[in-house]
């Protein structure tokens, strides 16, 4: 239902619209090289973990069409130093490690190819991450609306959306395949401070696709639990650990404890890209801090006093008890842990 | 320590701090009756349950000077309207209604006397209340104090500092008697959407006595308590219930929890004149609602899709079971209930 894409690929470049000039502004930036789409993975002009992914592979294929006349050992040095800055551009995410590892297994399989075949295979191979993304998200959507009652009010944090992947969304996407299926559901979205992808993304998401949304503070999440407001968490995830662990967007695991306490179900919308084999458990993930002034202040307003100190880790662990279930594309896991999850992604 | 009135009386008028202006700019406005005191309230000119009482009570006695040429029957009715006005600024802070009742009893008791006398009379009350609001938190910052070890990390939620009383504060007075003791207190501020107190005022107000202070995000907390960087908490209070539910600024409700399952101590700074004895529970104290525009955006500045629902309540109850002990200005209730605040209040 979502008319906007978060990127897509026109006249042989990468376009992605700029989520932070949005809602004011839709926007269009255009990128060319490796370089440049690290460059706007990290300053967050795309954001979410399956976008995230998406756009490293169009880097790498990007890459690949810039140095598509140069000799094969040069080519593949360029490439080696275009993966090495998409990977070093934002640490949390699992997907961006993902599909830079499938891109370079495609180079790698290329061994024999010209470099203009190899360059063509690595666009084609970004195409369809960013087709399937699109389609798991759907699959997700599907195993998820079946969760959802008629008439839910689902409480959601941070921006799992459209925006948040090559299309649907993720915890989003449960909400519009659920709409589509003709169940009614209510959208509180959590503003999600400090970047406020609640406010500004999800509320405008939905708004674009008429399901009711209301807009409210992170602090007044507790509070709707308690007076009986909310009948079901949706979030999605960054990167979850083998034993279930969830690393999502600050402020998740107040969430997740609150919907506890009230015996909401909380819910984790997770492609299996996002799921991080190797990863023990949450502890280890590597947890992002980000700049003070997206504390002290929005854009060119600041409202803290000058100077003051601040802390900014962008990210937390949920752990695997609080979670009571995960969907993925290939279906739901209740109560998950290692072994269930051991063999949701064997199976 | 802190140098900065909250409230003052100054040639014939009340002069508060403009807490909306803060940090950015230290400007004091004048008050010269109730309806004018009434709409600094309503407008956040000045906030905090203790400092609205106060700010009550020089209404009361700003509207008896107006009044003083008047008749005694004109004078009377005059009173009442400016009490009423008064009354219908805020619903939540209970020590606006035991200000107004003390100033009430005192005009009461006052039948016999002439206009002017009973003016005086009630400026005296006024002055009195502010001064004993000093005193109070003096006395229950050194109880609180006596909580902390040195080197504590305190975590905070909105301010309720000296801002928020006519004086050393409630939750931010315990830290300064904790420092004047020679305890070294860590304080972190929650930023507090949607208004920003502990961005705006706890980060001042603790930057300008010297008190190491860091801000967070709201969302942060959570992490930080797992990481086990926070050794306590402290918070104000709007209202307490007769069976020690808290209702206090949006999103505590959030830090209680959380810190229950952290094994934090979680301590509010409540004076007597907030413990309402006639209100059986959290679940029957008024919580306020605001405007949409406190959380769409900030100031002149909106970040969230225009026309979109919101809801912003900004109080929130903590159930009593949650609190580890009530600090007041006669001591320390571990573990409230209604029988101990009984004898509390007796004692």
């Amino acid at each position: 239902m979502f008319k906007f894409d978060t990127l897509r690929w026109r006249d042989g470049v990468l376009e992605m619209i700029d989520q932070r000039a949005l809602p004011a502004r839709v926007e269009y930036l255009k990128y060319d090289s490796a370089a440049a789409v690290a460059d706007g993975i990290r300053s967050m002009v795309v954001r979410g973990a399956p976008a995230i992914g998406c756009a490293a592979a169009y880097g790498v294929a990007l890459e690949a069409q810039r140095l598509i006349h140069k000799p094969r050992d040069a080519f593949l040095y360029g490439m080696e130093q275009g993966m090495t800055a998409l990977a070093a551009s934002r640490p949390t995410a699992v997907n961006l490690y993902w599909a830079l590892n499938r891109m370079r297994a495609k180079l790698d399989n290329l061994r024999d190819a010209t470099v203009p075949a190899a360059a063509d295979a690595l666009l084609a191979e970004a195409h369809a991450i960013t087709g399937e993304d699109v389609r798991l998200n759907r699959q997700m959507g599907m195993h998820g609306a079946a969760l959802l009652n008629d008439s839910s009010r689902v409480l959601t944090h941070c921006n799992a959306g459209a925006l948040a992947t090559a299309g649907h969304g993720t915890a989003l996407g449960i909400v519009r395949s659920a709409v589509e299926a003709g169940k009614r559901v209510h959208v509180f979205a959590n503003e999600t401070r400090p970047f406020l992808q609640g406010a500004r993304l999800t509320a405008w998401e939905l708004q674009q696709d008429g399901i009711p949304v209301t807009l409210i503070a992170d602090n007044a999440a507790g509070l709707l639990m308690r007076l009986g407001e909310i009948d079901a968490v949706i979030v999605g995830a960054d990167r979850l650990a083998a034993n279930g662990d969830v690393a999502n967007k600050i402020g998740t695991y107040s969430v997740a404890v609150l919907a506890r306490r009230h015996g909401i179900p909380f819910y984790v919308a997770v492609p299996i890209s996002t799921i991080d084999p190797v990863m023990p458990s949450g502890a280890c993930i590597p947890i992002e801090e980000r700049a003070a002034s997206e504390v002290t202040g929005y854009g060119r307003t600041q409202w803290a006093p000058s100077g003051v100190a601040v802390r900014n880790p962008v990210f937390d662990v949920t752990p695997a008890e609080l979670v009571t279930a995960l969907i993925t594309e290939r279906g739901v896991v209740f109560a998950p842990d290692r072994t269930k999850i051991r063999a949701h992604l064997a199976g």
